[in-house]
């Protein structure tokens, strides 16, 4: 298996450059101390961490699962000894709150440091995924004697972090929860129902699990305006920090998957023995609100599971490519040759990084408005940023997970059949890649959430705010006079005009034709990613040529950032054509189709 | 896990509709029993078995896989009398010589009953598969004492067949082919060397396997053109038929895959231990010649199991959606529905059905026409059918294949949390299904055989004679005043325009531009794949107007036809229009990309 060598040239020029990471430390007082020269030193040491101690137990992991014994769920081989060592370098914490231990860097220099994470071993960030997750939410409404008690030791990752959500019968339906909290005389609640889809409900990693559990008190309306947050302690805490004794919160079983096998999926039965004592978390019947805060930050930490596990096929197919040696060279006849050589595999590749740059970019881009959103002084500024990143985000969801799962797959095709032996390491992440479209909101909910949240709460607003960024950028591409961006500027210009006549037909027939509006999601969705991946590969493409029109830096990775921008606008962004055409047939032909024509 | 209902009426719609079938028994003297009443009472008695006996044992199948033991590989559990049954009933020689004791049916006939079989049961149905290509082999070069030997075992499935192409450095590239074959005394040779991914290599069905093996003579010239075809069987045959000597060909080992679990994939070691006795058949050095004379039959098989996949996935996401209840009635706001009411799901199960559909009726228009190539007593049609069917076979096989798995990804996402769980079921198809765009042909060699061979040798030709055809049918279908049938002739019109300037392109840049040629030929591909999709779609569609407008027949599949190919035409031929750009766009991009940019 190829190693896994992070993309560190690449990040930083996506972070200064169409992140404006610079800018960020420069203006956001908060952030005044992660300066580029901190970026670079922080994302070396990260690179060194992941290659060297995360990616080598990938495959293995996958090989060896988790297994669920009397005493609990154990990790693979390694899992242990790796996070005690990422706690200790202090990877867990890099974003999480500097009055708890965390480090406090920007989301968009974090960002990168999860990328590189995922891309070594998705099964391993999960544990930490979630424990960001679980802090969010202790930041966000615990009492103060909560956040004394289990904060630090979250950010720190001494203790991990879950959330509960998933019932049986309640998915993406959280309405349906039937989990129940009983208060108690003492002002604690005993919690009881059955949990599924538990990532990391159990492991032998830490001492303690701090489980977030949504539940519905016994007074709470029906709906999602009747469910509260709990936290649900493994193991309670006494007042002097020490461990006391076992909650009423068990694993009861886990799951055997498709991917990330090496990451605990549990079943967790509360209140088996009596009730699992919980912790109202805020407000009563708030519970769905709090865990919506936290959505953003959890679906860009999906999106960018897609986008690292695409880097990582990516590597991984480019080096076997260029061992591999067979057939001739189609053009020229000379005899054997590595397959990198081949057009329709040179075709594979380009399609690959091309797709993950774009993904990447509108990522670490969006995480640099969230920052901006969070922590900048300026309150209209604030306010803009956090309208443009919430109406990204969902494009990074989506787009970033629909895009690993198709390019971890074209990873398999350029391995030919050594691709389908799983000891070849290429089918793992493809595999890996398939849950990424489903939790955390499946491609049909982001989609939704794109249009009857992000595009049509402000009446557009913020679709016209972008709209007016694609149109800078295609316009600025088109009075630079090389060949190359004159195509990438015609075809965003195609892209931007069939993104925004499908907007208007949304619009049109929001109130009209619902059904057909959300007939048309996912393709809408779908036409959103490939123009904003346009837009940002059309930005990339334009400081590559001023670099090189001033000989500034590194040539080769400039030419190489053209030719990538100008190959997804020749292979990537007709496919917005095709998708507006999608969306503006809205539900003409479903509306023929009956249940019995199925 | 869904119960797999053989899809029997859309199966005899698109046999007798699309690809003529009583048509083929009415003027084909060889086919004049297989009567349409006769291919019902098949088609019963090959649903039955399938469903009954074979798809229980699928994802059991997957479960237990296969072991390679010191007595060689054994199947999984139900395997040995599984095949047993299959034989017994006739099924492994539904379309064998009649010589043989085979049942000499129409391809077109035996496509439905193998669609059933790979729907059933993927990795079961790769023995009969292999067996049914080293038939045709055998009737194609081995001489009269081989045949006598061997055929009529094979026929009827007493013995397996397999074909051992493939070596650790030689795949897509045989030229690089190194199993050498010493000559002996008495006529027979000595093989020596090792094959690698050899499907049902080894198991323990049946007491003999013939193995089918390329092998280089000392005498044999460099390339492709110096490889010579052995039959090396398992057991040498005594002159009574009885079983001799144990022969030196054995299972090394056998892969961890992907998917197809219960199929073995074996490294064969050919003369470990002095030599494999092997038999020359047919002339020497021309091996490679009569592969390609099976690749045809083996390719359209290949193409069926995506479309058999994609049948089964359909069936079951189907089934779950139907039962699955979750979220309200998006546009009523009727509470807690079934998700198949969702109109994205809805998409999502369309898309499935309709893309299914369509490769089907090509895989099956294809089969009928090869019918008619082999039989048929008029030499121009013979000619005319031959040149359509191999201008349809690497559609078939490249289309169908990439469908299967785009549509088991489908059936995935539907299934939602649960489609990532491996008891489900749903997984399984997506794993199986990935192997089939790499084996028989990558997608990139199916492209290349389409253009390079198929397209390009009579100067396009069959390609003008399909694109008349296509004509044909968006002209007929806008003659008709049913506003879906103008919505599938409008859409059938540009995708066909698209097609016709796409292959223009490709013929001007021939000569000139081959490198251009080749990075555009998947994309090349996959336009054909959508158009002749919809061509056949339309035809469909066209049928099911005149039934539907003279009240003749099941107005419900009726409507559900116009419904599916509208759906086609509205959601899948746009993608026609960014398939030809691509084409279009040539190398422009991939040119300015050097090895250095990766």
């Amino acid at each position: 298996m190829s190693d896994y060598v992070a993309p560190i040239t690449e990040m930083r020029f996506v972070m200064d450059e169409l992140a404006g990471f610079p800018e960020l430390s420069a203006t956001v007082p908060d952030f005044a101390e992660s300066t580029p020269d901190m970026a670079d030193a922080i994302l070396e040491e990260a690179a060194k961490f992941a290659s060297g101690v995360l990616a080598p137990l990938n495959l293995l992991g996958d090989q060896q699962g988790c297994q669920l014994t009397a005493d609990g769920v154990t990790t693979p081989a390694g899992w242990k000894e790796a996070y005690k060592a990422f706690c200790e370098a202090g990877w867990n914490g890099i974003t999480g709150p500097v009055d708890y231990s965390g480090h406090g860097q920007p989301a968009t220099l974090g960002l990168a440091v999860k990328e590189m994470v995922c891309s070594a071993n998705l099964s391993f960030s999960l544990g930490p995924l979630l424990t960001g997750g679980a802090v969010d939410a202790l930041v966000t409404c615990a009492s103060d004697e909560l956040k004394a008690v289990f904060l630090e030791k979250m950010v720190t990752g001494e203790w991990t972090g879950t959330m509960n959500l998933t019932e049986p019968q309640a998915g993406s339906d959280l309405a349906l929860l039937r989990s129940r909290a009983e208060p108690q005389a003492d002002g604690t609640y005993r919690i009881f129902g059955q949990k599924i889809f538990i990532t990391y409900g159990d492991h032998d990693m830490t001492d303690n699990i701090v489980h977030l559990v949504l539940a519905r008190l016994p007074d709470a309306p029906a709906g999602v305006r009747g469910i509260s947050l709990f936290l649900v302690p493994k193991f309670l805490v006494n007042a002097d920090g020490s461990l006391g004794a076992r909650n009423d919160a068990h694993c009861v079983s886990i799951e055997h998957k498709l991917g990330i096998h090496a990451s605990p999926t549990c079943v967790l039965a509360f209140g088996d023995n009596g009730g699992a004592v919980g912790y109202l978390l805020g407000e009563a019947n708030r519970g769905l609100e709090y865990m919506f805060i936290m959505m953003n930050e959890a679906r860009m930490g999906v999106g960018l599971q897609g986008i690292a596990l695409g880097e990582r096929a990516y590597q991984h197919a480019l080096a076997y490519a260029r061992e591999r040696k067979q057939g001739r060279d189609a053009v020229t006849g000379e005899a054997l040759v590595t397959i990198d050589q081949h057009p329709d595999i040179r075709r594979m590749l380009m399609l690959m990084k091309c797709r993950v740059e774009a993904s990447r970019a509108i990522a670490y881009v969006a995480a640099g408005m969230m920052d901006r959103a969070h922590a900048h002084p300026d309150a209209d500024e604030r306010k803009r940023n956090l309208m443009m990143a919430e109406f990204l985000i969902p494009i990074v969801k989506g787009g970033g997970t629909e895009m690993g799962t198709e390019v971890t797959s074209l990873g398999i095709q350029i391995h030919g059949g050594m691709g389908f032996i799983e000891e070849t390491g290429a089918a793992q992440y493809w595999r890996d890649s398939r849950i990424t479209t489903i939790y955390e909101g499946t491609t049909g909910i982001q989609a939704n959430d794109l249009i009857f949240r992000k595009l049509m709460r402000d009446g557009g607003a913020t679709a016209r705010l972008l709209f007016g960024e694609v149109t800078d950028t295609f316009k600025t591409l088109a009075t630079i006079e090389r060949p190359e961006l004159q195509a990438i500027a015609q075809w965003l210009k195609a892209g931007l005009d069939t993104w925004v006549t499908s907007t208007e037909w949304l619009a049109a027939n929001a109130k009209s034709n619902p059904a057909g509006v959300l007939a048309a999601a996912v393709s809408y969705l779908n036409l959103s990613v490939t123009v904003c991946g346009g837009w940002q590969m059309g930005r990339a493409a334009l400081v590559a040529a001023d670099k090189l029109a001033a000989g500034e830096g590194d040539e080769r990775f400039y030419k190489a950032k053209i030719a990538s921008a100008r190959f997804y606008a020749d292979q990537v962004l007709p496919l917005a054509l095709a998708y507006g055409e999608s969306v503006r047939a809205g539900n003409a032909a479903l509306a023929l189709v009956t249940d019995d024509m199925f």
